[in-house]
């Protein structure tokens, strides 16, 4: 379908109105960027009206205003429910005009009136100290699309889609965002979203054809070889091109209504007539020029239409004619045709605008915790483990919650606001009993074999970790729930994303009108510990340290030792608003410890002394033992067990440590222990021998203002590792039952006279693990077979 | 073009020989997973030849064998270097056995002999303890590419082609790893190569049908939709698709036979023709049962051709009938056939393989270091910023540094091995002198305004850090020269590539025949100081924390506070070898504190008092101010000065740090400075303000063993931020000098009495500051103009 000889749905009057619409919103654009008075230009332009510093980016803003206007007529005519989200979200001074031209603005900004005050309001603000940020962010009505990393727009649109089947998702994807390679495979998410369920994606590719100063490869190759690509992704692109207004009306129009037409017979054929092939999606190609109708040169140089265009077309506006450059600029869009007297959008302008919730600036689907209904939590200790005795019993702690996680999918099965989601390693990693009540979402081909595939199943898997993350974020922000498994290593994968994440959560908290939302809750388990078979790739446990750097309001850090504190911390995440959690916890067979009483209560406090392991009663401890995560807390208390047995008398005082984030000051943490009781936990001088699941210098790091700080030996990964045994992966970095023991003789004082034969000891029981190894291939029995003693 | 009706260019003794290479690679792949004993199955198999632990991926493993005898026979026929690299990397019980076929295993490992002993060694030492691990890896002769984390086979591939005309790469894409971001956008990578001066890259998407547990994306939609999508990426498909093993062999020999006679047509119209079209280059799509070979089925179950093949089709090996699966698989193969008396591969099929470093195993290419020249590195004090004292001169130090790298590319530019990658980025890091002297690399349509393209271009821009970072390694990899230049918070988008980078390295540095390559080089700047114009979501320091938890002997880190230091400190790097050297360095004009030779000095030593800004001479100081990075640095002294003319007899000293990793111990890291050394700077018992480019954790986590840790006061970023200006971001995070000076009165005891004093006058000065900002959007003049007293 090309942009010649088509219908022309739009009237003359319709015409005109469209483009004044589309100038005041790239005059109001303008004006943010430039402007701290004589907004309406009443005045000739002095270089005092105009900003300092000149920030934003121009470029991509008159195509997103077109785009807007365009849906706006779409919701007019068919009454849509349209989220908007902007992939080139620098394009922020775009929406923020929208939103204050459709008066959504003023809604949530009373003092950002419709007039020429509240425009004047407007234009300061915007990227100036105290205001907003020049790209969109929780701030920006209407928007869930955090507009500074590029790359997730797509999977974001789709995670608002899945299971809104009402709601269509128009998201603009810049051309430089698709460069990126989230973006690149996210336009696969049509093979996982149920049009019968599910709402709609319009993807919509801006071709403005640069970057800040390059080409872009889409707008460089040949139109055959991009519509090749697109309908290789599975979509019907509807190219729209040019640069005329007019004809691009035109264009856009019709564009638009066969997008929307297709969609309705796609849903209407899965809907009604139950089809249940993929569909082919429509989607439009917009090739407009990069700054369209901004300055066509600037100094001679190419400026519309080319990548100086991208950000500020205009600068150093005290060089000779730049300040009339920009005051040609701005009254080519004849703001008095456009402004009442008082600086108010003119009605007849304004009236192209949706009304009330319709307005795609004010749809709540873009404040989602408005419109999120709690979870129904079925309660979690039906799926406790019995426990006689502490290390007595095997479970596979994930396999336990899985169980629990199957309850949670079936109670809010009709709700459909609930799922859970990983890249390719759901059963991998032990979750599979969800699958009996819900399926691995599926929209491609099927052979009669397979299993647990449909177009309506819940539990989400693509083999891309920054596709999970960007469907996840994208369904919470909408107000639903949601449940993220993963190797530990390859979470790293997605740092950043979570990064931009956080950091829209911290502003959202700020924000007064942004409703809190379901909290990003992460399993991470094949964690570092127990990825002996996959070898040293596999083997990182970092992802802690880079979330304790995000503000300490918005993340959580769990390490629950066994399966019935996992359910329990589980169920805390799921009920928790505004967070992330991440939780780590090992998918093997492993000895549990708490039974579910002991669990809850210890999970309640975060951290406490393990009694049944401690022998220091009614006395002070010669040392502490502490331990954060299954593996560690198994070797250490392993540990204890081969000291009580050689050293009767050794006071021993065990801490296991859940939730990291208890170790900090409460000034650093709100979980943070005060004082008082973090001395009283750890002692004041007793040396403390911390067995500890990540990197050991994270727990000096989260230590260093406490007063036993300097008595802390943490015992975590080295950057050790290989193909090997689990139990050889701690020796290999001193995480082991051995080693620690050795660093306890060599700690406490009165066992200075051990030191030496137990040296010798820790060397031969090594020695001799090493050789069972490389003999069988498998760890001693002694090690396989250990539990705590009764 | 289909695999029907097509020339069968193998003789019947071809598809004999073909078969038989085939069976020997594949039941070596089955030995190394399965055995420890009776390696060629002269005795019937017991349990006790079988491992224990049943460990590596079978799935993906026959057609990696059938991929490398087919490149063979190009090889002997045609000449070629061929690299391979296996995107499946899990894959690697093949590559092994293909390499020990080809007796390049033994050269490199002269203990694993091609005869029966040898057999057994390989097979034993596979995902064994002490062993080797179950993915390709740094161990692994005729490999570039780490089989952990998937995604990044093509940009390896493309990196390893540039700039080596000679040479084709053969990159097997599998059909997991394409679903991820980062392969999905590195397709695009054929709009960088130049067919003329670059070596080409033959992809090799290989459809086995199956992740983990579900099928693939790519496998599941119609075929002409993926033919769309590879021709929409700019490749023109070859399908091989079957099962059955002699058509096979004929369709994957004529589809072989046809991709490299288009290579060579295209690079003969480049080269001698001198066609500068970007080609469509040819690739093969090999659609082929997963775990091909292997059992039909297990206990009932479908085993070859779906998911249950990915790892180990048959295990729990005591299980009745499993073991006689496990028989009779390897058995199919007729081992008496392809092996002679003493376990040697028969030597009909051995010569199948090309010879010496034609070998795909022993091409120097895989072990770049072998091949690497240094660069011809031309003076950079000829670029020094002429200095009359220090804080007075303005420079902007990043592009003082494009300077020198412009010089660094002319004096290479003959050996073609040095190039400069970002993410469209080089000119706003302000590099763009080196445009000077080459060009954006650029083989996609241009228009004649364009400025600095070219398909031989070395400067490298996409806009996805993850094919800059895969490019990059694979130059590095096959032995060239690099330099990546990044936003600082957008380099966390690459944390888990880097993390890889960084195992492979030091699995390098352990395998003995893998020689030196060159050090992987960022420059991270447009950091989180001068992220003021952009906002929250592009402030983030936390790349030093991800970094500082890998191998010391692989991370370096140097926060340069100025131009000179920085062209130092990038002299350094660009000579050092196996290292991640991570540079965060402002590209903003600031002031400059040290001359050339003032820099050489300093950055020799690393870290070091900076006696010119210090009064504590002859003295003990009542305050240690340290400082490191650039605006930390400014910050820092501007406080100092505030301080002496306020409180003429504190005595100060200060220190600034270029080179992080001094200030952790010598065990700790081999730069850390010895605890006497650190004690004299710091002293043992004086408060330490300390000014940090980072999250101030990062220094108490390097400094928590030192004596004097207890009084360091670290300033540095709390994840405050938005747009506002360059100062303000540092007053939000209490970094600016007010807050330093207040810090600094709190702290040292002679100061008490002046506490309320002092506290009241920094209030007055940051209230002041928020007057000015919020009034004129810029800093107050006394900031912007501050330079150090002279």
């Amino acid at each position: 379908m090309s942009t010649h000889s088509l219908p022309a749905p739009l009237s003359a009057n319709d015409l005109t109105l469209f483009n004044k619409w589309w100038h005041a919103a790239n005059y109001l654009s303008v004006g943010q960027i430039y402007l701290l008075r004589n907004a309406l230009l009443r005045e000739p332009l002095k270089l005092d009206d105009v900003k300092k510093r000149l920030l934003g980016h121009w470029g991509t803003t008159p195509g997103l205003n077109f785009i807007w206007l365009h849906l706006n007529r779409i919701i007019r005519e068919q009454n849509h429910d349209i989220l908007f989200i902007a992939g080139p979200g620098h394009g922020a001074p775009g929406l923020i005009a929208s939103t204050w031209m459709e008066g959504t603005y003023t809604d949530y900004f009373p003092d950002v009136t419709q007039d020429e005050e509240g425009m004047t309001r407007l234009f300061r603000q915007f990227s100036f100290p105290g205001g907003i940020p020049s790209h969109a962010a929780a701030t920006t009505p209407g928007s869930i699309h955090e507009g500074g990393e590029l790359g997730y727009s797509l999977s974001h649109a789709f995670g608002a889609a899945f299971d809104n089947p009402d709601l269509i998702v128009a998201c603009v994807v810049g051309d430089g965002e698709a460069e990126t390679g989230p973006l690149a495979t996210s336009w696969h998410s049509n093979k996982f979203l149920d049009p019968k369920t599910d709402g709609a994606v319009l993807p919509i590719l801006h071709l403005n054809g640069y970057k800040i100063a390059n080409p872009t490869v889409l707008a460089r190759i040949p139109k055959q070889e991009l519509r090749d690509l697109l309908k290789g992704y599975g979509y019907e692109p509807i190219f729209v091109e040019g640069h005329d207004p007019d004809p691009m009306h035109q264009a856009m129009a019709t564009a638009m209504d066969h997008a929307f037409a297709q969609i309705r017979t796609i849903q209407e054929n899965a809907r009604t007539h139950n089809d249940t092939q993929r569909p082919t999606w429509p989607m439009i190609v917009l090739r407009s020029p990069k700054g369209w109708t901004g300055p066509k040169t600037v100094d001679g140089l190419r400026t519309e239409g080319f990548w100086r265009s991208h950000q500020v077309p205009v600068d150093h506006m005290n060089k000779p004619g730049h300040l009339a450059v920009l005051e040609d600029w701005m009254r080519s869009y004849k703001p008095a045709d456009l402004f009442d007297e008082n600086g108010c959008l003119n009605a007849d302008i304004a009236a192209l605008a949706p009304k009330g919730n319709k307005r795609m600036s004010a749809t709540p689907h873009a404040n989602g915790g408005a419109l999120m209904r709690p979870l129904r939590l079925p309660d979690f200790q039906a799926h406790a483990v019995e426990l006689t005795a502490p290390g007595q019993t095997i479970a596979e702690s994930t396999r336990i919650l899985g169980n629990w996680l199957k309850d949670v999918m079936a109670a809010n099965a009709e709700s459909r606001n609930f799922r859970v989601v990983s890249p390719d390693e759901n059963n991998s990693n032990r979750l599979n009993a969800v699958l009996d009540v819900t399926n691995r979402a599926w929209n491609a081909e099927t052979y009669p074999y397979d299993d647990h595939l449909a177009p309506d199943g819940h539990v989400m898997e693509i083999l891309s970790e920054h596709t999970c993350q960007g469907w996840l974020e994208g369904y919470l922000l909408t107000g639903r729930h949601g449940f993220m498994s993963c190797y530990e290593a390859f979470i790293h994968i997605v740092d950043s994303m979570v990064n931009q994440h956080a950091k829209w959560l911290k502003t959202a908290a700020e924000t007064e009108w942004r409703r809190p939302i379901a909290s990003l809750n992460y399993l991470l388990t094949s964690h570092v510990w127990r990825q002996d078979h996959n070898g040293f790739s596999h083997q990182d446990p970092g992802f802690l340290n880079h979330m304790v750097n995000k503000k300490p309001e918005t993340v959580r850090i769990y390490l629950p030792p066994d399966a019935n504190t996992l359910l329990c911390v589980a169920d805390h995440c799921l009920r928790s608003r505004d967070r992330i959690n991440v939780i780590v916890a090992g998918k093997q067979p492993e000895l549990q410890w708490l039974d579910k009483d002991a669990a809850i209560t210890h999970c309640q406090q975060g951290i406490g002394i393990w009694e049944w392991a401690s022998n220091d009663k009614e006395s002070e401890p010669d040392v502490v033992i502490g331990c954060a995560g299954d593996v560690p807390t198994l070797e250490a208390l392993a540990a204890v067990s081969i000291l009580n047995s050689h050293l009767p008398d050794l006071k021993i005082r065990v801490i296991n440590v859940v939730d990291l984030m208890t170790l900090p000051t409460p000034e650093q943490h709100p979980h943070g222990l005060p004082d008082e009781t973090f001395d009283a936990l750890f002692t004041t001088d007793k040396p403390v021998i911390f067995a500890f699941h990540g990197y050991p210098t994270l727990i000096h790091q989260l230590i260093y203002k406490r007063r036993n700080a300097a008595n802390f030996h943490v015992h975590g990964f080295r950057e050790e590792g290989t193909t090997t045994t689990p139990f050889d992966m701690t020796v290999r970095n001193h995480l082991d039952r051995f080693h620690l023991v050795g660093n306890v003789i060599r700690r406490v004082p009165k066992l200075a006279s051990k030191a030496a034969y137990a040296h010798q000891a820790v060397r031969d029981k090594l020695a001799e693990h090493e050789r069972y190894v490389q003999e069988y291939g498998e760890d001693m029995p002694e090690i396989r077979n250990w539990s705590w003693p009764r």
